[in-house]
Protein backbone atom coordinates (compact mmCIF):
# COMPACT_ATOMS: atom_id res chain seq x y z
CA UNK A 1 0.00 0.00 0.00
CA UNK A 2 1.12 3.34 -0.73
CA UNK A 3 0.38 5.20 2.77
CA UNK A 4 1.13 8.96 1.51
CA UNK A 5 -1.52 8.30 -0.93
CA UNK A 6 -4.40 6.92 0.73
CA UNK A 7 -3.75 9.16 3.85
CA UNK A 8 -4.06 12.12 1.42
CA UNK A 9 -7.18 11.15 -0.45
CA UNK A 10 -8.68 9.81 3.00
CA UNK A 11 -7.59 13.75 3.86
CA UNK A 12 -9.68 14.87 0.96
CA UNK A 13 -12.55 12.95 1.91
CA UNK A 14 -12.96 14.30 4.97
CA UNK A 15 -11.93 17.92 3.87
CA UNK A 16 -15.03 17.83 1.05
CA UNK A 17 -17.00 16.29 3.71
CA UNK A 18 -16.33 18.86 5.98
CA UNK A 19 -16.95 21.14 3.49
CA UNK A 20 -20.42 19.59 2.77
CA UNK A 21 -21.33 19.29 6.39
CA UNK A 22 -20.77 23.34 7.85
CA UNK A 23 -23.28 25.56 7.17
CA UNK A 24 -21.83 28.10 4.14
CA UNK A 25 -19.55 31.20 4.81
CA UNK A 26 -22.40 33.88 3.90
CA UNK A 27 -25.22 32.31 6.01
CA UNK A 28 -26.76 34.28 8.29
CA UNK A 29 -25.82 35.47 10.76
CA UNK A 30 -22.56 37.09 9.72
CA UNK A 31 -18.97 36.51 10.80
CA UNK A 32 -19.48 33.23 12.73
CA UNK A 33 -19.79 30.79 9.80
CA UNK A 34 -17.12 32.40 8.22
CA UNK A 35 -14.79 32.23 11.36
CA UNK A 36 -15.83 28.71 11.95
CA UNK A 37 -14.63 27.32 8.19
CA UNK A 38 -11.76 29.75 8.69
CA UNK A 39 -11.31 27.87 12.17
CA UNK A 40 -11.35 24.71 10.22
CA UNK A 41 -9.92 24.92 7.24
CA UNK A 42 -7.08 26.46 9.11
CA UNK A 43 -4.71 23.29 7.70
CA UNK A 44 -5.63 20.81 10.33
CA UNK A 45 -3.96 17.22 9.67
CA UNK A 46 -7.58 15.57 10.00
CA UNK A 47 -5.76 13.05 11.86
CA UNK A 48 -8.72 12.34 14.51
CA UNK A 49 -11.18 11.64 11.05
CA UNK A 50 -8.76 9.47 9.57
CA UNK A 51 -8.64 7.23 12.52
CA UNK A 52 -12.75 7.15 12.40
CA UNK A 53 -12.81 5.77 9.09
CA UNK A 54 -9.45 3.86 9.06
CA UNK A 55 -11.31 2.12 12.15
CA UNK A 56 -14.30 1.44 9.90
CA UNK A 57 -12.37 -0.49 7.22
CA UNK A 58 -10.36 -2.57 9.21
CA UNK A 59 -13.79 -3.92 10.48
CA UNK A 60 -14.99 -4.06 7.27
CA UNK A 61 -16.90 -0.63 7.16
CA UNK A 62 -16.85 1.75 4.58
CA UNK A 63 -15.83 5.87 4.67
CA UNK A 64 -18.92 6.69 3.57
CA UNK A 65 -20.61 4.99 6.76
CA UNK A 66 -19.01 7.06 9.24
CA UNK A 67 -18.33 10.14 7.05
CA UNK A 68 -20.64 12.68 9.72
CA UNK A 69 -18.88 11.07 13.03
CA UNK A 70 -15.39 11.84 11.24
CA UNK A 71 -16.24 15.21 10.68
CA UNK A 72 -18.06 15.60 14.17
CA UNK A 73 -14.35 14.08 16.12
CA UNK A 74 -12.67 17.27 13.82
CA UNK A 75 -15.22 19.92 15.02
CA UNK A 76 -14.53 18.67 18.91
CA UNK A 77 -10.94 19.03 17.75
CA UNK A 78 -10.81 22.42 16.53
CA UNK A 79 -12.86 23.29 19.27
CA UNK A 80 -10.63 22.80 21.89
CA UNK A 81 -8.13 24.22 19.84
CA UNK A 82 -10.31 27.66 19.31
CA UNK A 83 -10.93 27.80 23.02
CA UNK A 84 -7.00 26.71 24.54
CA UNK A 85 -5.73 29.81 21.90
CA UNK A 86 -7.83 32.11 24.37
CA UNK A 87 -6.08 34.58 25.90
CA UNK A 88 -7.39 33.43 29.45
CA UNK A 89 -6.18 29.93 28.34
CA UNK A 90 -2.97 29.56 26.32
CA UNK A 91 -2.73 32.63 24.96
CA UNK A 92 -1.72 31.49 21.33
CA UNK A 93 -1.26 34.09 18.63
CA UNK A 94 -0.46 31.55 15.92
CA UNK A 95 -2.19 28.16 14.95
CA UNK A 96 -0.73 26.03 11.91
CA UNK A 97 1.20 29.27 10.51
CA UNK A 98 -2.33 31.61 10.38
CA UNK A 99 -3.41 34.13 13.64
CA UNK A 100 -5.68 32.27 15.79
CA UNK A 101 -9.41 32.85 16.05
CA UNK A 102 -9.66 35.31 18.73
CA UNK A 103 -6.73 37.16 16.73
CA UNK A 104 -8.54 38.10 13.81
CA UNK A 105 -11.98 37.60 15.02
CA UNK A 106 -11.99 39.12 18.59
CA UNK A 107 -12.42 37.27 21.79
CA UNK A 108 -16.29 37.33 21.69
CA UNK A 109 -16.57 35.51 18.34
CA UNK A 110 -13.85 32.56 19.05
CA UNK A 111 -15.80 31.92 22.32
CA UNK A 112 -19.11 31.07 19.67
CA UNK A 113 -17.27 30.20 17.81
CA UNK A 114 -15.83 27.25 19.67
CA UNK A 115 -19.33 26.61 21.04
CA UNK A 116 -21.14 26.63 17.60
CA UNK A 117 -18.14 23.85 16.54
CA UNK A 118 -18.77 21.56 19.52
CA UNK A 119 -22.39 22.05 18.80
CA UNK A 120 -22.34 21.28 15.49
CA UNK A 121 -20.49 17.51 16.40
CA UNK A 122 -23.06 16.35 18.52
CA UNK A 123 -25.54 17.22 15.63
CA UNK A 124 -23.23 15.94 13.09
CA UNK A 125 -23.12 12.53 14.93
CA UNK A 126 -26.57 12.39 15.21
CA UNK A 127 -26.69 12.46 11.56
CA UNK A 128 -25.22 9.17 11.26
CA UNK A 129 -28.94 7.92 12.56
CA UNK A 130 -31.01 10.44 10.01
CA UNK A 131 -28.92 9.65 6.96
CA UNK A 132 -29.40 6.27 8.00
CA UNK A 133 -25.54 5.00 8.08
CA UNK A 134 -25.46 3.03 10.79
CA UNK A 135 -28.68 1.32 13.22
CA UNK A 136 -29.75 3.67 15.90
CA UNK A 137 -28.18 2.25 19.27
CA UNK A 138 -25.11 2.54 17.31
CA UNK A 139 -25.64 6.07 17.00
CA UNK A 140 -26.76 6.50 20.48
CA UNK A 141 -24.01 4.82 21.93
CA UNK A 142 -21.33 6.63 19.78
CA UNK A 143 -22.80 9.92 21.08
CA UNK A 144 -22.63 8.49 24.90
CA UNK A 145 -19.19 7.76 24.50
CA UNK A 146 -18.09 10.86 22.31
CA UNK A 147 -19.54 12.94 24.91
CA UNK A 148 -17.41 11.49 27.68
CA UNK A 149 -14.20 11.36 25.83
CA UNK A 150 -14.73 15.11 25.43
CA UNK A 151 -16.00 16.03 28.94
CA UNK A 152 -14.70 16.42 32.28
CA UNK A 153 -13.46 12.48 32.67
CA UNK A 154 -11.92 13.31 29.10
CA UNK A 155 -10.45 16.11 26.97
CA UNK A 156 -12.14 18.73 29.25
CA UNK A 157 -10.54 17.03 32.69
CA UNK A 158 -6.91 16.76 30.77
CA UNK A 159 -7.31 20.55 30.23
CA UNK A 160 -8.54 21.48 33.57
CA UNK A 161 -5.25 19.86 34.79
CA UNK A 162 -3.18 21.13 32.25
CA UNK A 163 -4.10 25.06 33.79
CA UNK A 164 -4.00 23.69 37.46
CA UNK A 165 -0.91 22.83 36.66
CA UNK A 166 0.70 25.39 34.43
CA UNK A 167 3.68 27.37 36.78
CA UNK A 168 3.53 24.51 39.32
CA UNK A 169 6.25 20.66 38.96
CA UNK A 170 4.17 17.95 38.55
CA UNK A 171 4.39 14.23 39.19
CA UNK A 172 4.82 11.68 36.52
CA UNK A 173 1.16 10.58 37.50
CA UNK A 174 -0.20 13.90 36.50
CA UNK A 175 1.72 14.64 33.59
CA UNK A 176 0.51 11.07 32.23
CA UNK A 177 -3.30 12.29 33.35
CA UNK A 178 -2.65 15.43 31.24
CA UNK A 179 -1.57 13.73 28.48
CA UNK A 180 -4.26 10.95 27.99
CA UNK A 181 -7.05 12.99 28.74
CA UNK A 182 -6.14 16.24 26.58
CA UNK A 183 -4.70 14.06 23.68
CA UNK A 184 -6.07 10.50 24.13
CA UNK A 185 -9.35 10.84 25.35
CA UNK A 186 -10.31 12.04 21.51
CA UNK A 187 -7.98 9.65 19.86
CA UNK A 188 -9.38 6.28 21.40
CA UNK A 189 -12.83 7.63 21.00
CA UNK A 190 -12.39 8.52 17.34
CA UNK A 191 -11.13 5.27 16.39
CA UNK A 192 -13.91 3.34 18.91
CA UNK A 193 -16.65 5.37 17.11
CA UNK A 194 -15.56 4.38 13.60
CA UNK A 195 -15.26 0.69 14.56
CA UNK A 196 -18.71 0.43 16.73
CA UNK A 197 -20.44 2.59 13.79
CA UNK A 198 -19.03 0.02 11.01
CA UNK A 199 -20.21 -2.69 13.46
CA UNK A 200 -16.93 -4.13 15.17
CA UNK A 201 -17.31 -7.43 17.18
CA UNK A 202 -15.91 -6.69 21.02
CA UNK A 203 -12.53 -8.84 20.11
CA UNK A 204 -11.40 -5.87 17.36
CA UNK A 205 -13.16 -2.98 19.36
CA UNK A 206 -10.94 -4.27 22.12
CA UNK A 207 -7.47 -4.69 20.11
CA UNK A 208 -8.30 -0.82 18.43
CA UNK A 209 -8.92 0.85 22.10
CA UNK A 210 -5.39 -0.60 22.85
CA UNK A 211 -4.12 0.72 19.61
CA UNK A 212 -5.91 3.68 20.04
CA UNK A 213 -4.91 4.71 24.01
CA UNK A 214 -0.96 3.86 22.65
CA UNK A 215 -1.41 5.69 19.66
CA UNK A 216 -2.64 8.81 21.50
CA UNK A 217 0.38 8.80 23.74
CA UNK A 218 2.81 8.73 21.11
CA UNK A 219 1.43 10.77 19.66
CA UNK A 220 1.66 13.33 22.26
CA UNK A 221 5.04 12.64 23.51
CA UNK A 222 6.17 13.09 19.76
CA UNK A 223 4.27 16.76 20.23
CA UNK A 224 6.21 17.72 22.99
CA UNK A 225 9.19 16.58 21.69
CA UNK A 226 8.55 18.69 18.21
CA UNK A 227 7.94 21.58 20.21
CA UNK A 228 11.58 21.52 21.07
CA UNK A 229 13.24 20.54 18.02
CA UNK A 230 10.78 21.89 15.50
CA UNK A 231 11.15 24.92 13.96
CA UNK A 232 7.86 27.94 12.69
CA UNK A 233 7.38 25.97 9.28
CA UNK A 234 7.03 22.02 11.14
CA UNK A 235 5.07 23.58 13.50
CA UNK A 236 3.17 26.33 11.88
CA UNK A 237 3.45 28.50 15.33
CA UNK A 238 6.68 29.74 17.16
CA UNK A 239 8.64 26.89 18.33
CA UNK A 240 9.13 27.01 22.54
CA UNK A 241 6.03 27.29 23.28
CA UNK A 242 5.47 24.56 26.23
CA UNK A 243 8.71 26.14 27.59
CA UNK A 244 7.13 29.62 26.79
CA UNK A 245 3.82 28.67 28.61
CA UNK A 246 5.72 26.84 31.81
CA UNK A 247 3.91 23.90 30.74
CA UNK A 248 4.53 20.24 32.00
CA UNK A 249 5.68 18.29 28.80
CA UNK A 250 7.16 14.82 28.52
CA UNK A 251 10.31 16.83 27.70
CA UNK A 252 10.47 18.62 30.74
CA UNK A 253 9.99 16.28 32.77
CA UNK A 254 11.93 13.05 31.36
CA UNK A 255 14.73 15.54 28.97
CA UNK A 256 14.62 14.69 25.45
CA UNK A 257 16.31 10.83 25.55
CA UNK A 258 13.67 9.17 27.61
CA UNK A 259 11.03 11.29 26.17
CA UNK A 260 12.22 9.54 22.34
CA UNK A 261 12.01 6.41 24.58
CA UNK A 262 8.84 6.66 26.13
CA UNK A 263 7.46 7.50 22.60
CA UNK A 264 9.11 4.65 20.47
CA UNK A 265 7.73 2.52 23.54
CA UNK A 266 4.47 3.75 22.99
CA UNK A 267 4.03 3.05 18.92
CA UNK A 268 5.74 -0.30 19.54
CA UNK A 269 2.76 -1.37 21.93
CA UNK A 270 0.37 0.31 19.34
CA UNK A 271 1.69 -1.85 16.78
CA UNK A 272 1.42 -4.86 19.01
CA UNK A 273 -2.07 -3.89 19.66
CA UNK A 274 -3.03 -4.71 15.58
CA UNK A 275 -1.73 -7.91 15.79
CA UNK A 276 -5.35 -9.79 15.41
CA UNK A 277 -5.24 -7.89 12.03
CA UNK A 278 -3.71 -8.59 8.89
CA UNK A 279 -3.22 -6.23 6.08
CA UNK A 280 -6.14 -4.21 6.38
CA UNK A 281 -4.59 -2.60 8.96
CA UNK A 282 -1.66 -2.21 7.21
CA UNK A 283 -2.51 1.84 7.21
CA UNK A 284 -3.16 2.02 10.88
CA UNK A 285 0.74 0.04 11.34
CA UNK A 286 2.30 3.31 8.20
CA UNK A 287 0.12 5.69 10.50
CA UNK A 288 1.66 4.68 13.94
CA UNK A 289 5.61 5.14 12.49
CA UNK A 290 4.73 8.04 10.38
CA UNK A 291 3.50 9.75 13.88
CA UNK A 292 6.64 8.69 16.09
CA UNK A 293 9.04 9.54 12.78
CA UNK A 294 8.35 13.23 12.56
CA UNK A 295 11.39 14.68 14.55
CA UNK B 1 -54.97 23.15 40.29
CA UNK B 2 -52.61 25.05 42.42
CA UNK B 3 -50.05 26.87 40.33
CA UNK B 4 -47.53 27.77 42.53
CA UNK B 5 -47.45 23.91 44.68
CA UNK B 6 -47.17 22.35 40.89
CA UNK B 7 -44.09 24.51 40.04
CA UNK B 8 -42.77 24.07 43.25
CA UNK B 9 -43.20 19.92 43.16
CA UNK B 10 -42.08 20.33 39.43
CA UNK B 11 -38.56 22.43 39.91
CA UNK B 12 -37.54 20.30 43.18
CA UNK B 13 -38.03 17.10 40.85
CA UNK B 14 -35.29 19.26 38.36
CA UNK B 15 -32.97 19.71 41.05
CA UNK B 16 -33.30 16.52 42.47
CA UNK B 17 -32.23 15.07 38.94
CA UNK B 18 -29.80 17.69 38.25
CA UNK B 19 -28.03 16.60 41.35
CA UNK B 20 -28.38 12.72 40.43
CA UNK B 21 -27.07 13.69 36.65
CA UNK B 22 -23.91 16.30 37.73
CA UNK B 23 -20.78 14.74 38.54
CA UNK B 24 -19.97 15.17 42.42
CA UNK B 25 -18.26 18.25 43.63
CA UNK B 26 -15.09 16.46 44.38
CA UNK B 27 -14.64 14.13 41.35
CA UNK B 28 -11.18 14.27 40.18
CA UNK B 29 -10.22 17.00 38.66
CA UNK B 30 -10.93 19.60 41.13
CA UNK B 31 -12.34 22.92 40.80
CA UNK B 32 -13.96 22.38 37.26
CA UNK B 33 -16.99 19.90 39.27
CA UNK B 34 -17.40 22.01 41.87
CA UNK B 35 -17.69 25.29 39.62
CA UNK B 36 -20.10 23.46 37.28
CA UNK B 37 -22.49 22.29 40.22
CA UNK B 38 -22.17 26.19 41.87
CA UNK B 39 -22.93 27.18 38.16
CA UNK B 40 -25.67 25.03 38.13
CA UNK B 41 -27.40 25.28 41.59
CA UNK B 42 -26.60 29.48 41.82
CA UNK B 43 -30.89 29.63 41.57
CA UNK B 44 -32.06 29.29 38.42
CA UNK B 45 -36.20 29.21 37.74
CA UNK B 46 -35.78 25.96 36.36
CA UNK B 47 -38.40 27.08 32.82
CA UNK B 48 -36.67 25.77 30.47
CA UNK B 49 -36.75 21.96 32.49
CA UNK B 50 -40.14 22.61 33.54
CA UNK B 51 -41.86 23.26 29.95
CA UNK B 52 -40.17 19.79 28.85
CA UNK B 53 -41.69 18.00 31.48
CA UNK B 54 -45.07 19.71 31.28
CA UNK B 55 -45.14 19.03 27.48
CA UNK B 56 -44.62 15.59 27.93
CA UNK B 57 -47.51 15.35 30.32
CA UNK B 58 -50.15 17.46 27.80
CA UNK B 59 -49.30 14.75 25.64
CA UNK B 60 -50.05 11.93 27.92
CA UNK B 61 -46.34 11.49 29.87
CA UNK B 62 -45.08 11.34 32.38
CA UNK B 63 -41.77 13.53 34.16
CA UNK B 64 -39.73 10.54 34.67
CA UNK B 65 -39.78 9.66 30.70
CA UNK B 66 -38.12 13.40 30.25
CA UNK B 67 -36.13 14.05 33.10
CA UNK B 68 -32.58 13.36 31.22
CA UNK B 69 -33.61 16.38 28.57
CA UNK B 70 -35.24 18.66 31.15
CA UNK B 71 -32.05 18.56 32.67
CA UNK B 72 -30.11 18.97 29.17
CA UNK B 73 -32.16 22.00 28.45
CA UNK B 74 -31.09 23.09 31.53
CA UNK B 75 -27.67 22.24 31.45
CA UNK B 76 -27.62 24.27 27.64
CA UNK B 77 -29.61 28.00 29.29
CA UNK B 78 -26.62 27.92 32.09
CA UNK B 79 -23.93 26.75 29.49
CA UNK B 80 -24.90 29.92 27.26
CA UNK B 81 -24.90 32.23 30.30
CA UNK B 82 -21.92 31.28 31.78
CA UNK B 83 -19.87 32.49 28.44
CA UNK B 84 -22.04 35.56 28.19
CA UNK B 85 -21.38 36.51 31.63
CA UNK B 86 -17.40 36.14 30.62
CA UNK B 87 -15.31 39.55 29.99
CA UNK B 88 -14.87 39.30 26.66
CA UNK B 89 -18.66 39.11 26.04
CA UNK B 90 -21.04 41.04 28.37
CA UNK B 91 -18.59 41.58 31.53
CA UNK B 92 -21.37 40.71 33.98
CA UNK B 93 -20.17 40.22 37.53
CA UNK B 94 -23.10 39.09 38.60
CA UNK B 95 -26.17 36.24 38.11
CA UNK B 96 -29.05 35.67 40.14
CA UNK B 97 -27.64 37.69 42.78
CA UNK B 98 -24.09 36.04 43.27
CA UNK B 99 -20.78 36.24 41.54
CA UNK B 100 -20.27 34.66 38.01
CA UNK B 101 -18.53 31.75 37.32
CA UNK B 102 -15.65 33.75 35.99
CA UNK B 103 -15.14 35.90 38.91
CA UNK B 104 -15.34 33.37 41.07
CA UNK B 105 -12.45 30.62 39.29
CA UNK B 106 -11.48 32.62 36.68
CA UNK B 107 -12.00 33.05 32.87
CA UNK B 108 -10.39 29.93 31.86
CA UNK B 109 -11.95 28.08 33.94
CA UNK B 110 -15.32 29.93 33.39
CA UNK B 111 -14.90 28.97 29.77
CA UNK B 112 -14.25 25.23 30.72
CA UNK B 113 -17.65 25.36 32.83
CA UNK B 114 -19.76 26.49 29.75
CA UNK B 115 -17.71 23.77 27.37
CA UNK B 116 -18.17 21.44 29.89
CA UNK B 117 -21.99 22.01 30.83
CA UNK B 118 -23.00 21.87 26.51
CA UNK B 119 -21.04 18.66 26.62
CA UNK B 120 -22.89 17.07 29.29
CA UNK B 121 -26.14 18.28 27.88
CA UNK B 122 -25.62 15.89 24.88
CA UNK B 123 -24.62 12.97 27.10
CA UNK B 124 -27.77 13.09 29.41
CA UNK B 125 -29.63 13.68 25.85
CA UNK B 126 -28.46 10.43 24.87
CA UNK B 127 -29.20 8.68 28.35
CA UNK B 128 -32.76 8.92 27.63
CA UNK B 129 -32.12 6.04 25.24
CA UNK B 130 -29.61 4.23 27.52
CA UNK B 131 -31.88 4.35 30.16
CA UNK B 132 -34.39 2.73 27.81
CA UNK B 133 -37.07 6.05 28.48
CA UNK B 134 -38.54 6.52 24.89
CA UNK B 135 -37.59 4.87 21.56
CA UNK B 136 -34.33 5.25 20.12
CA UNK B 137 -35.93 7.02 16.84
CA UNK B 138 -37.15 9.76 19.03
CA UNK B 139 -34.10 10.06 21.16
CA UNK B 140 -32.12 10.93 17.81
CA UNK B 141 -34.43 13.14 16.77
CA UNK B 142 -34.71 14.89 19.98
CA UNK B 143 -30.46 15.58 20.05
CA UNK B 144 -31.05 16.99 16.23
CA UNK B 145 -33.65 19.40 17.03
CA UNK B 146 -32.00 20.52 20.29
CA UNK B 147 -28.33 20.56 18.42
CA UNK B 148 -30.11 23.22 15.92
CA UNK B 149 -31.91 25.21 18.68
CA UNK B 150 -28.49 25.55 20.28
CA UNK B 151 -26.74 26.39 17.18
CA UNK B 152 -25.47 29.02 15.13
CA UNK B 153 -29.38 28.95 13.62
CA UNK B 154 -30.05 28.90 17.11
CA UNK B 155 -28.87 30.45 20.23
CA UNK B 156 -25.40 31.08 18.81
CA UNK B 157 -26.88 32.24 16.22
CA UNK B 158 -28.83 35.01 18.53
CA UNK B 159 -26.07 35.90 20.71
CA UNK B 160 -23.79 36.61 17.57
CA UNK B 161 -26.05 39.61 16.33
CA UNK B 162 -26.37 40.40 19.72
CA UNK B 163 -23.18 41.24 20.33
CA UNK B 164 -22.35 42.45 16.68
CA UNK B 165 -25.06 45.06 17.30
CA UNK B 166 -24.13 46.16 20.66
CA UNK B 167 -23.30 49.85 20.58
CA UNK B 168 -25.58 50.17 17.24
CA UNK B 169 -29.29 50.56 16.82
CA UNK B 170 -30.81 48.33 14.91
CA UNK B 171 -34.41 47.51 13.13
CA UNK B 172 -37.56 45.86 14.49
CA UNK B 173 -36.53 43.01 12.35
CA UNK B 174 -33.35 42.28 13.98
CA UNK B 175 -34.30 43.15 17.40
CA UNK B 176 -36.79 40.29 16.96
CA UNK B 177 -34.14 38.22 15.41
CA UNK B 178 -31.94 38.50 18.19
CA UNK B 179 -34.68 37.83 21.11
CA UNK B 180 -36.45 34.44 18.71
CA UNK B 181 -33.27 33.03 18.99
CA UNK B 182 -31.61 33.79 21.84
CA UNK B 183 -34.38 32.83 24.04
CA UNK B 184 -36.97 31.62 21.26
CA UNK B 185 -35.12 28.50 20.05
CA UNK B 186 -34.71 27.02 23.51
CA UNK B 187 -37.85 27.61 24.52
CA UNK B 188 -39.28 26.34 21.54
CA UNK B 189 -36.84 23.12 22.10
CA UNK B 190 -37.41 22.91 25.54
CA UNK B 191 -41.32 22.02 24.85
CA UNK B 192 -40.68 20.09 21.46
CA UNK B 193 -38.29 17.46 23.05
CA UNK B 194 -40.57 17.23 26.20
CA UNK B 195 -43.62 16.66 23.53
CA UNK B 196 -41.54 14.30 21.37
CA UNK B 197 -40.51 12.18 23.58
CA UNK B 198 -43.39 11.67 25.14
CA UNK B 199 -45.22 10.42 21.50
CA UNK B 200 -47.08 13.15 20.57
CA UNK B 201 -48.87 12.87 17.07
CA UNK B 202 -48.02 16.04 14.72
CA UNK B 203 -51.10 18.19 15.53
CA UNK B 204 -50.21 18.54 19.43
CA UNK B 205 -46.60 18.90 18.52
CA UNK B 206 -48.12 22.22 16.19
CA UNK B 207 -49.98 23.48 18.47
CA UNK B 208 -47.65 23.47 21.31
CA UNK B 209 -44.38 24.77 19.05
CA UNK B 210 -46.67 27.82 18.45
CA UNK B 211 -47.36 28.20 22.42
CA UNK B 212 -43.91 28.03 23.09
CA UNK B 213 -42.56 30.44 20.32
CA UNK B 214 -44.81 32.84 22.03
CA UNK B 215 -44.56 32.36 25.53
CA UNK B 216 -40.82 32.63 24.50
CA UNK B 217 -41.39 36.13 22.98
CA UNK B 218 -43.16 37.25 25.86
CA UNK B 219 -40.44 35.89 28.26
CA UNK B 220 -37.99 38.06 26.48
CA UNK B 221 -39.83 40.75 26.10
CA UNK B 222 -40.75 41.03 29.75
CA UNK B 223 -36.99 40.16 30.71
CA UNK B 224 -35.88 43.10 29.47
CA UNK B 225 -39.38 44.83 31.15
CA UNK B 226 -37.70 44.09 34.31
CA UNK B 227 -34.43 45.40 33.49
CA UNK B 228 -35.86 48.89 33.15
CA UNK B 229 -38.00 48.64 36.25
CA UNK B 230 -36.80 45.57 38.32
CA UNK B 231 -34.16 45.64 41.30
CA UNK B 232 -31.62 43.87 42.90
CA UNK B 233 -33.31 42.10 44.88
CA UNK B 234 -35.76 40.85 41.22
CA UNK B 235 -33.19 40.63 39.27
CA UNK B 236 -30.35 38.70 41.16
CA UNK B 237 -28.19 41.70 39.53
CA UNK B 238 -28.36 45.42 39.17
CA UNK B 239 -30.68 46.74 37.31
CA UNK B 240 -29.96 48.83 34.29
CA UNK B 241 -27.73 46.05 32.55
CA UNK B 242 -29.10 46.59 28.91
CA UNK B 243 -28.32 49.89 29.26
CA UNK B 244 -25.50 50.18 30.75
CA UNK B 245 -24.18 47.37 27.78
CA UNK B 246 -26.16 49.59 25.26
CA UNK B 247 -28.10 46.57 24.50
CA UNK B 248 -30.77 46.55 21.92
CA UNK B 249 -34.28 45.52 23.96
CA UNK B 250 -38.25 45.75 23.34
CA UNK B 251 -37.95 48.81 26.01
CA UNK B 252 -34.90 50.58 24.43
CA UNK B 253 -36.74 50.23 20.96
CA UNK B 254 -40.58 50.53 21.37
CA UNK B 255 -40.54 52.41 24.65
CA UNK B 256 -42.36 50.63 28.13
CA UNK B 257 -45.94 51.07 26.98
CA UNK B 258 -45.43 49.29 23.70
CA UNK B 259 -43.05 46.70 25.26
CA UNK B 260 -45.65 45.98 27.64
CA UNK B 261 -48.57 45.65 24.84
CA UNK B 262 -46.25 43.60 22.80
CA UNK B 263 -45.28 41.04 25.75
CA UNK B 264 -49.64 40.90 26.62
CA UNK B 265 -50.18 40.08 23.08
CA UNK B 266 -47.27 37.28 22.55
CA UNK B 267 -48.74 35.99 25.79
CA UNK B 268 -52.74 35.91 24.18
CA UNK B 269 -50.99 34.17 21.26
CA UNK B 270 -49.64 31.74 23.60
CA UNK B 271 -52.60 30.70 25.28
CA UNK B 272 -54.69 30.29 21.63
CA UNK B 273 -52.30 28.11 21.01
CA UNK B 274 -53.40 26.09 23.97
CA UNK B 275 -57.08 25.65 22.90
CA UNK B 276 -56.55 22.30 21.29
CA UNK B 277 -56.08 21.20 25.44
CA UNK B 278 -58.30 20.60 28.37
CA UNK B 279 -57.43 21.04 31.72
CA UNK B 280 -54.04 18.82 30.88
CA UNK B 281 -52.94 22.15 29.47
CA UNK B 282 -53.75 24.47 32.63
CA UNK B 283 -50.45 24.81 33.92
CA UNK B 284 -48.96 25.76 30.86
CA UNK B 285 -51.88 28.22 30.51
CA UNK B 286 -51.06 29.69 34.46
CA UNK B 287 -47.52 29.97 33.43
CA UNK B 288 -48.07 32.21 31.04
CA UNK B 289 -49.85 34.56 33.29
CA UNK B 290 -46.91 33.67 35.65
CA UNK B 291 -44.33 35.21 33.00
CA UNK B 292 -46.44 38.18 31.81
CA UNK B 293 -47.20 39.51 35.32
CA UNK B 294 -43.90 39.77 37.22
CA UNK B 295 -43.52 43.69 36.78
Amino acid sequence: MDFYAELKQKVALVNEALNEFLPAADVYPPVIHQAIREAVFAGGKRLRPVLVIEAAEVVGGTPKMVLPAACALELIHTYSLVHDDLPAIDNDDFRRGKPTCHKIYGEAVAILVGDALLTLAFALLARNATLSLAPLNKVVRVIVEVSAAAGTKGLIGGQMVDILTTNAPVDATTLEYIHRHKTGALFKTAVRAGAVLAGADDYSLNALTQYAENLGLAFQIQNDILDVTGDMVQLGRPAGGDLKNKKNTYVSFFGLTKAREKAGRAAEAALQALTPFKEEADFLRELTKFIVNKS
